[in-house]
């Protein structure tokens, strides 16, 4: 597991392995089931994740009781609720699995203390949210130019994978339309 | 100009009077007048912008000539088309003075320079983009939970000054509704 994270650091930044032993001993692995929650809506949120195996998705209940999905994070992604991650307030949506899910957790006390103690890693995590930045910019602008259907045939360019592994009405959540709007977009090849 | 730029970095790091110097040496000072462009769609990006005093907008303009935009970046806020900048390709936005700006100009180059040069400033940056994917995050949420309505008074609550700098047709293009529907909630007090 830890090997994973290696790996996706040295994309960005090479550790020695002195370096990645001091990264490693920040993080703790957890398990989760399919339908778990990492993260509880308003409650603390003690953890920023990486993903290691499985899917998980960030999720915003309107006071309709409505499931709206911020993003959906796979192998190789950091997912939080990132504003009360940082502000260390409650959360104000919801971290839960779509398939058993292996995670390295990072409080934010071990995230500051990687960035103190290595520059690397800030450099790396800086890296991470610029990345993380432009991924949003770019979702803000397919809400603002493209239709549903635009959005649709978008997300199964860039993520042909989710397809298989999400449920049409999670998928319906993220876009942002109806599940009956999906399934007229929908024809499985 | 540059002591803004010092009061800005002081908030996140403080900086020595040897290190502000190199800092400062890193940036280029630009003034533009209203209706001006600091990127053209389709050239390249060169840089990243402080923005010192006065007001830009980020626009992206689609296949109809519509222009929709992504954001507004008043006095301390960075602004970029930030995929063309960190990707070194050409815009998708462009980016227009609303008034007469001053900004300070950083190229990729020199951002990593600074980077590799003073940690601090790694640091510095990292916060920055944290801010703006938490930002982005919150955007995201907007459109997919709350009509024109609530969008249009969380705006006005969150930065009711843009109410008086911003014409309404361009409020309109910022939040995904049209000039019309806009006026219809438009109740100056």
């Amino acid at each position: 597991m830890l090997e994973k994270l290696r790996e996706h650091i040295k994309k960005i930044v090479p550790l020695t392995d002195e370096e990645f032993a001091f990264v490693r001993a920040h993080f703790t692995i957890e398990k989760y089931k399919k339908r778990e929650f990492l993260i509880q809506h308003g409650e603390r949120v003690k953890y920023s994740y990486f993903v290691v195996s499985g899917l998980i998705m960030l999720v915003y209940d309107d006071d309709s009781g409505r499931q709206h999905i911020v993003s959906f994070a796979m192998e190789d992604w950091w997912e939080s609720d990132f504003l009360a991650y940082f502000n260390q307030t409650k959360a104000t949506m919801s971290l839960q699995c779509l398939e058993d899910t292996a995670v390295l957790c990072l409080s934010l006390e071990d995230y500051e203390k990687l960035c103190a103690g290595l520059p690397k890693m800030t450099y790396f995590f800086l890296k991470k949210a610029n990345g993380g930045h432009i991924g949003s910019q770019q979702r803000i602008l397919s809400f603002l130019t493209s239709n549903a259907k635009e959005r649709y045939e978008q997300l199964l360019t860039r993520y042909p994978s989710l397809f298989q592994r999400v449920p049409k009405t999670l998928l319906a959540a993220y876009l942002g339309v109806s599940r009956e709007t999906l399934s007229r977009l929908w024809r499985p090849s």
